[in-house]
């Protein structure tokens, strides 16, 4: 790449300006499409794009602002421009003039905006949250002239089939955070609603091809904001889910790439992009352990983090700085302009492991009481609890990242809430599975769940009995962790037709689409196991709400016994006890083994029933199940 | 307790010594039986016990030793002596004698021995070693006047029951460490040879009934010399198998224990001592995870560490400061009097945690070189990994033991080779077993093994296929590890009759006993099968014994591929190419994907059939199995 250095000074910018007569001509991109004043950083890099943009000279006159450097690409068509920002630049607009050799120029009015607020006041999700997770395209349709954009390659709506658009979009979420945070729900994360411009199957949003736009069929930026807004003024939070390590295969990038660098495996596209089968082998090989494995060949290593995803999605390469810089800013852009409440980053172990820790430490520099959560999808907490902020990582490894996501608790519920009880199976495997908190730097900042946009739905995994589901979600909800519950998963929502089917995961909300003949939004035509589980969800989690003991207690647990299993949670006056019974015959259990956690004589109330118990010698559990006391 | 400080200086005993005329009545027991001069620790702590010794007054007169403090006990047969030996104290004998209130004494000659070697040359097992494990009752019998002791409890001797005596000794094996040697094994493990007095089924000796006595139906100490010796006349190391969790219920201290809580949950036992029916519920709760889980409760982590292994198993109460003393004196002696190459120590888990990283720092803070393994039986890595010094435990444990045991590898390798490939199955559970090392704090330190005195024997688990039983024992010989292997592993014996059983797990080394039909020490009437393992092994381990590149080198593996799995040592010039191919049909594999690994061009030498091979574009691999190719 080729960079040459600006010797303009602010001082001759600004004679400059005043002398010339402006065409005020529009550039085809420059990114972000505005900043901020007032950020910690005072760096900004504008990518700028523009038919030979790269042969021009810019210059900015506006009192704070100068010029750094001004980077060429490999295409020139491109030019990176270093900004500095002064501590005290006052907001407003500005003109950047690209003057060519030529003499003529062109003109591009840059913003830059005041914070909404202070830096300390984005509050990222954390133990006192409960998450939805809402698959957008599936969870309600307000707007229906959206759903079909004849501008876009793929144009399908059809409810039918699990893989192609079904019309929910941004309004439809608005619409619902009543009911949301009725259920007591905290915050929201729904998947990606930037545009994926893809000729099909890419209504999960994953394949972006904007990091800067809204997708139109789910809205736009307004109501994106919108939601934000309305999240806020509930004290709710917003999570967006970014993708950091692949954009979508007709990005408007892939046509004129600026560096020859700028994605992985770029010469084999390059060279194939004429007949791009979608299944030319620079596919990752997936091996996440290569991340950690002391072990791991180089070609293994670069075959995980440098091959793409799929075919559809080429990988960003995150040694290329500038890339670095335009992934990371643009994530700050999102957090200012929507004024989110944590980011969940995509396919964590996939990107450079060394750039994610400047990306994660570059945001929580800014926003240190932010939240990020990154996907590693292992079972194995060795390779979870790596990825953790303030973890002993022996290759020194320090992620900056708050939170990972529990895949490993995720299985040992669904596995032991599903296995008949025995020495190794069962109950035990809750148990024994969360004693490998020890091992994590923080456990209340991991996020648990039980299904998600890729996993097959809890009702499904139990087998549809709803009892189980009850027994795994009330548990999870306990837990010193952030739990996620995905949309549909509080009325029993399956995949049993065909179980981890992405298409069906993704089943679309009762009621939130028009013609629905079942309404989950208003109860109507939910079946009693489906309004009973509605109505435990919304128990448990208004509880949860205001519990301190949830959110922020010791933890005491008894291996299993009898088919039964009591955690506790307790902080100051309140200690909440939690019991799952799989015993289907009525059961009496001796309290005096609890002894030590000093609940002798007290009374406490049943979360769900509201009824009372006076904690003495035993407790009778009539059926099978979950019990939720509380002292409060 | 009571404790009573003497009062006698140094002169004043000698002087006594000088005038007094002495009875040299023997003791009951004084513990340890004798003390060596130049530790680096200089107290030393005796048990004494006779009847009423706790009212008497002890006295010694020797240069360099002196009493510190004299420790009664509950029990007025116990006394406590700790004595101060200085640095310079000189080898010899000298009387302790114990005056009583009535003006009688008692006399013990006491020795104290030089060492044999310096602390330095205690050297241990390490990954330069390769271990033949052996349960002494089963691998050969020597001498057949030993096998029935009248003067013991259990007087069984019936081969044709696997949980009686069998008659196997010390001689038996001493007879036969150069088959050992010849097979490349470095390190001998019997399991424990100590008294086992005990009723019935402690053929195993895990329920030691006397921590300083060789149990006759093996032989006694000078046999244990003897083998000691042998070893390491050959440079082999000889690991004794110690157990600190527990002893035997017909320990000799059981019938007059000298504290109320030298053993755990002893108001039980003695409450219950005249009707023990080896039933009362004092046994373990097993939950091991409480010595790690920071929500574990502490009536389960006591139930873990109080309870009793089996109820015929005591449970030694380490916190009770004597018994700790003893425990680490016991190990000592042993070191000293054998000239040990290391310890393997049972039931880690079970046993005071703190206690056990004292007992272990004691051990190398005198023996710098030496070696401890610890028996974590668990396949959760975060366990295994916890135990092993440098460990960085959030809790800040350090255990000061150097090796644990690879349960977590051994059930990956099993599952691995067994299972048909996939995605998630098959070798990928080695490569991603493998992967695992990045946590532990020294993996090279770690035992690895395929079956044990307590486990399935390999060929069992591996279905009875010899071909997958080499592939699984080649492996885990080209890891960075510690190999043990089980005796009789090398003639592919089985438990397939009743997988898992204890007593068909341990059967009889065929040759080791009179009228054998099969000698698999000559190889008589061995199967081709056979006979082809005993000589893969023998072929592995003479290279390994030999190859700084296994024993130390670096490793590479690259993920598993084609059903293919390349695993790479390298240290100088030596690279030896692990390679296991799970296809039956020939197929040929692209060795480009090797590049980083730097063999291009040269020749390597197949460890098993001699053959040469010249690292070039491709290897065709022409039948399912395991193939060690190396650059020496």
């Amino acid at each position: 790449m080729f960079v040459f250095i600006s010797s303009c000074s602010h001082a001759e910018k600004k004679k400059n300006v005043s002398v010339v007569s402006i065409s005020h001509s529009t550039l085809e991109r420059v990114e972000p499409p505005n900043w901020f004043v007032g950020l910690r950083n005072t760096s900004l890099q504008l990518l700028v794009k523009d038919d030979n943009i790269g042969t021009s000279k810019p210059s900015i006159s506006y009192v704070g602002v100068s010029i750094d450097k001004v980077n060429k690409a490999k295409s020139n068509n491109y030019l990176f421009i270093d900004l500095k920002i002064d501590k005290s630049t006052k907001s407003g607009k500005f003109d950047i003039i690209f003057t060519f050799k030529d003499g003529t120029k062109k003109t591009h009015t840059y913003e830059l905006k005041s914070r909404e607020k202070l830096a300390e006041d984005y509050i990222g999700f954390n133990s006192t949250d409960a998450i939805y997770l809402i698959t957008p395209d599936r969870f309600s349709n307000a707007i229906e002239s959206n759903d079909v954009n004849t501008k876009l390659k793929d144009t399908s709506l059809d409810r039918s089939d699990g893989y192609k658009r079904h019309g929910g979009d941004l309004q439809g979420i608005i619409n619902h955070v009543d009911y949301i945070s009725d259920l007591g729900f905290t915050a929201i994360w729904p998947t990606p609603v930037l545009i994926n411009d893809m000729p099909k199957g890419s209504y999960h949003g994953y394949a972006m091809t904007d990091f800067y736009k809204v997708d139109p069929r789910f809205g736009n930026l307004s109501d994106y904001k919108k939601l934000a807004d309305k999240l806020s003024e509930k004290g709710m939070k917003l999570i967006m889910d970014q993708v950091a390590n692949h954009c979508g295969l007709e990005h408007w990038w892939m046509k004129d790439l600026p560096f020859s660098d700028w994605v992985n495996n770029q010469k084999n596209y390059e060279e194939n992009i004429q007949n791009w089968n979608w299944k030319t082998n620079i596919n990752s090989n997936h091996r996440r352990t290569t991340n950690q494995d002391t072990y791991a060949s180089e070609i293994d290593r670069k075959g995980n983090n440098e091959g793409w995803f799929v075919a559809g999605m080429p990988d960003l390469n995150q040694r290329n700085p500038f890339m670095a810089k335009y992934i990371i800013q643009n994530s700050i852009w999102w957090i200012e302009t929507l004024g989110l409440g944590g980011i969940r980053q995509d396919t964590y172990p996939y990107s450079d492991k060394e750039f994610m820790a400047n990306w994660a430490g570059a945001i929580m520099k800014e926003y240190p009481n932010f939240s990020i959560v990154g996907e590693e999808w292992s079972y194995n907490p060795l390779l979870v609890g790596y990825w953790q902020q303030g973890a002993n990582n022996k290759d020194g490894y320090a992620s900056n990242l708050k939170s990972t996501m529990d895949f490993p608790m995720q299985k040992s519920i669904i596995d032991g809430i599903n296995e008949e009880e025995s020495w190794e199976k069962g109950l035990v495997k809750l148990y024994e599975g969360l004693a490998n908190d020890f091992h994590y730097a923080t456990p209340k900042d991991i996020m648990i769940f039980l299904d998600n946009h890729d996993k097959s739905r809890l009702y499904t995994e139990v087998k549809e009995d709803a009892t189980k589901a009850k027994m795994a979600l009330s548990y999870i909800l306990m837990l010193p962790r952030i739990p996620q519950v995905y949309y549909g998963t509080e009325i029993l929502m399956n995949d049993t037709a065909k179980p981890g089917d992405h298409g069906l995961i993704r089943t679309d909300f009762p009621g939130g689409f028009k013609g629905d003949k079942i309404n989950a939004f208003t109860g109507l035509g939910l079946t009693d196991d489906q309004k009973s589980m509605q109505n435990f969800v919304s128990k448990v989690l208004n509880y949860r709400k205001n519990s301190e003991a949830i959110q922020d207690g010791k933890t005491i647990h008894f291996a299993p016994f009898k088919g039964t299993y009591f955690l506790f949670r307790i902080k100051g006056n309140e200690t909440v006890v939690h019991i799952l019974n799989k015993n289907e015959q009525p059961i009496t259990i001796d309290l005096n083994r609890f002894t030590e956690v000093g609940l002798e004589g007290k009374t406490l109330k049943n979360v769900i029933s509201g009824e009372s118990f006076v904690w003495a010698n035993e407790i009778k559990l009539t059926q099978k199940g979950s019990i939720i006391l509380t002292t409060k």
